[in-house]
């Protein structure tokens, strides 16, 4: 039925969530089981509006970056710990959920399992949640948990 | 996994493509399966705002709901079809996503299937899709197909 799951993870409770039930997918359907992290690139803007400005945007990029395969590697022992075959994560930058659905095109993924509400929950009420924008743009199944 | 799932069907591809999925999940969990078609009451204030006015409204919310019926026999006939087990129908009057919702949570249903875009997508582009407000309502899973 599925044989490709992606599970978007942040790092929120709403992640985990979204990873359990996406492992039951798996265990059920036999399909590869992928988890992505997202993070941004430090953007000069955000920096020029913040009254605390780094010296060196590109170590904070690593920072972030190092933040998000930490986030990657939780997941992916959790995912083991719950039962999972061969869970494999990723991480990628960019805008969350155009991230997301570009990875699952490239990847062929035939279902999105996500939380409702992750980290990206305050931004989610000015602009539309990164649930809502996956559901809306993604070619496969959207699974909201 | 899932005990009860709740496809709600509008007459529309994407609502028979969201049951197709959903008669597939019930293949492998062994869940309940359910269609619900939503009609709404015939509006005074939509009747003011018309340039054709009907008679007799009362008799507009008869005509509303035999369409609503026919819907949901269409639906349950293609989900025994598709090779449903005891697939159910219901019919409700109300806004379509929150009467959704709150049929799921009278019956306990664990997870919705629905259509990303149904016959009330020109509205969803001025008031937030029924999938997104239904995500964003429900207490269970919610897959967008």
């Amino acid at each position: 039925m599925f044989k490709r799951i992606l599970v978007p993870v942040d790092g929120s409770e709403n992640a985990l969530r979204a990873l359990k039930l996406a492992v039951e997918m798996q265990k059920m359907t036999g399909a590869e089981l992928m988890t992505l992290t997202v993070f941004r690139h430090h953007s000069l803007l955000e920096a020029s509006m913040s009254m605390v400005r780094p010296d060196d945007p590109q170590n904070l990029d690593d920072v972030m970056r190092e933040h998000a395969k930490d986030i990657a590697d939780t997941a992916k022992k959790a995912a083991l710990e719950m039962g999972a075959q061969n869970p494999r994560s990723f991480v990628r930058n960019g805008p969350p959920a155009r991230t997301i659905v570009k990875f699952s095109k490239e990847r062929e993924v035939d279902l999105i399992v996500l939380g409702s509400r992750g980290l990206g929950d305050l931004e989610g009420y000015l602009l539309g949640s990164v649930s809502h924008k996956v559901t809306s743009l993604a070619d496969c199944p959207v699974m909201v948990v």
